[in-house]
């Protein structure tokens, strides 16, 4: 089997990731924080090692502000809802995902302000469109870091460092970037960057988690026991706690944590390198087929490791049902979690296929992918 | 080792529950519900036999309405914040878990009315008690099963049944006795039960859920991409979608329906026969020691497996310390997240020594911890 659906979730994990979960579970599958023995001592630690990973790929400054949450959207809630209020502006882009257009949909209906600015062709803003568009109670500026539908890259740097000049907060989604391509939330000005654990950092499902910079306050989403000041009500001000309600994932971060060794091992500009290659091959590769129209920047521009396209005459599904029947071939079809960015490159009707190569996808199934993708096309017309 | 501090989190697991989590992992660790590919379909269908097996332990009719959460907190948040309006007012319990608590306590500072019922000396209500606190606005009933520090178990089934009779919505935390005491969500009349996977279910951490009753209507505590309706800002009313938006632990949510398979397997009555008579025989030893004092319901009256106790003379830290460093016997001491019942119990300011045995605890275990703590009572006389 050839899996093309990275963009979703990454398979397979390094082996060190199973490992770690395994280790944890069996050996200290105790609940870390809540109590004073070894066994949960040994758990805690396993999480502050997570902690201070994630710091460290992001270069971000404090490890105790890595707040781990059940997926990137949970994280992107935590951020939304925790910091705009009735009567803020937010700007955004139109290639954000469901996780960041329906909580600002909600918000709406409770009284702040969104802009979507339009961007260029392909969605990416500029710094000239953030200041046109900022108004007196504009708060925050919320993007994606690459769409996972087109998979265009906003200039994330410059766009960062002109909304800090903007004294906008600055809240990223690092859905499809984290662990392959370079972010630090230090020296760009981003305030908040929700990451997902189970897509490029290699980690297992249900990790993910929000880097909160210091000095930003939030309302927390849930509440409720976090083994420290239990003799109160209220919901202790310190970090993680004051995020981190209920019992975590402790397996799930620790297998996260061996995800991310993982790619300090190999280096992080590898990975970027491997799959831009590969990316870059589809697309040479499909856009010399007849009838396939490639979405998103074109192949000297900067992407993600997600390539979308159509079919002419063929519905998206009925290309992936092809492709993983008679070839084997895993991708995603239809539309991609993200109306806004379909409606913006124009295929909220049709939807699409998604090609997301990963770390362990190889040339040789590229090449695979190509001739079956060849066939497909073909056989059709 | 002996781990007596199962309340926290159960340990160790049955290996059928790490095995499915590995299965999952390596072998079918696609993104559930987002693809159509082979992987993915596969993935959806261990979720979908995890809400069945769920459904089936608690007597509960729809397994589309069983939603998996982070832990049993965020499942709590999520029905209280999904329900309750400002306006309206609530009963409780003085047994709850700060994961119950706290969040109320946000809610009477939007305006939400809360009365803490005083019960018996154990904090157990009656229905009496009900009737005689509720008002116009009474909209729900919030209570513990047991309580995870005195082990105060309600008279569930006709309680329930009082308060739906008084119309009221039922909230359970069946954090401390799901998998072992019988709970009848269909018959006795509960609305919502949050459970958390990772204590009696014995599936692994990052695992719980919510059952929400048909025709219960919340609103979602996060908002994002279900793989459903993606062409729609709105947050999709079907369930389980409607709440729960980004990736699931699906390998997490594998191993809890192994672990509750295992329940299945030998008979959810025998593992309660089994931990009420190791928790029966701790109470008994321990009430021969002098300075020491149990806390909680005599040992003839129901009660889950925890026992918590005091040592004259000792901070329940040091005895705490003492048994894992000289027998390597892990417990929980200090409060347990829960500050209301600490003070119904008189331990707030002393905290208390927590024992908790699980499935796998033995009677020898139990004879070694006796013989332990009576050790350590002794020497610190």
């Amino acid at each position: 089997m050839i899996y093309l659906d990275n963009a979703a979730t990454s398979w397979p994990k390094p082996d060190s990731v199973w490992e770690a979960v395994m280790h944890v579970g069996k050996n200290i599958g105790a609940n870390p924080g809540r109590a004073g023995h070894q066994m949960a001592i040994d758990a805690g630690r396993a999480i502050y090692n997570a902690r201070v990973a994630v710091a460290r790929l992001f270069q971000f400054p404090d490890p105790l502000r890595v707040i781990f949450t059940l997926n990137a959207t949970d994280a992107l809630n935590l951020a939304i809802f925790g910091l705009i209020k009735p009567g803020d502006h937010v700007l955004t882009t139109r290639l954000e995902h469901n996780a960041v257009v329906r909580p600002l949909w909600i918000l709406q209906g409770r009284g702040v302000e969104v802009t979507y600015l339009d961007g260029d062709e392909y969605g990416r803003i500029s710094p000239e469109e953030l200041k046109k568009n900022r108004k007196a109670n504009t708060k925050a500026l919320i993007l994606n870091h690459a769409s996972n539908v087109t998979g265009a890259m906003q200039d994330l740097e410059t766009i960062a460092k002109a909304a800090k000049a903007l004294d906008l907060f600055v809240i990223v989604d690092a859905a499809q970037t984290a662990g392959v391509f370079p972010i630090s939330m230090a020296s760009w000005g981003i305030d908040l960057l929700a990451f997902p654990g189970h897509k490029g950092l290699l980690g297992p499902q249900g990790t993910g988690g929000l880097c909160i910079m210091p000095g930003i306050e939030l309302a927390p989403l849930r509440y409720g026991g976090t083994g420290s000041q239990s003799e109160s009500e209220a919901q202790p001000l310190c970090l993680p706690d004051r995020f981190e309600s209920g019992t975590p994932n402790t397996p799930g971060i620790a297998g996260l944590a061996a995800g991310i060794d993982y790619i300090h091992q190999i280096g992080r500009e590898k990975i970027e390198d491997h799959e831009t290659r590969l990316i870059k091959s589809l697309m040479q590769g499909l856009s010399e087929l007849k009838g396939v129209r490639l979405i998103g920047p074109p192949v000297e521009e900067a992407r993600a490791a997600v390539l979308s396209f159509t079919v002419d005459g063929m519905a998206s599904e009925e290309v992936g049902f092809l492709l993983d029947k008679a070839f084997h071939i895993a991708v995603r079809t239809g539309l991609h979690c993200a109306p806004v960015a379909h409606r913006k490159s124009g295929t909220l009707t049709t939807g699409t296929v998604r090609l997301s190569p990963g770390v362990f996808t190889t040339k040789a199934e590229i090449e695979e992918v190509l001739a079956s993708i060849t066939q497909v096309v073909n056989e059709a017309k």
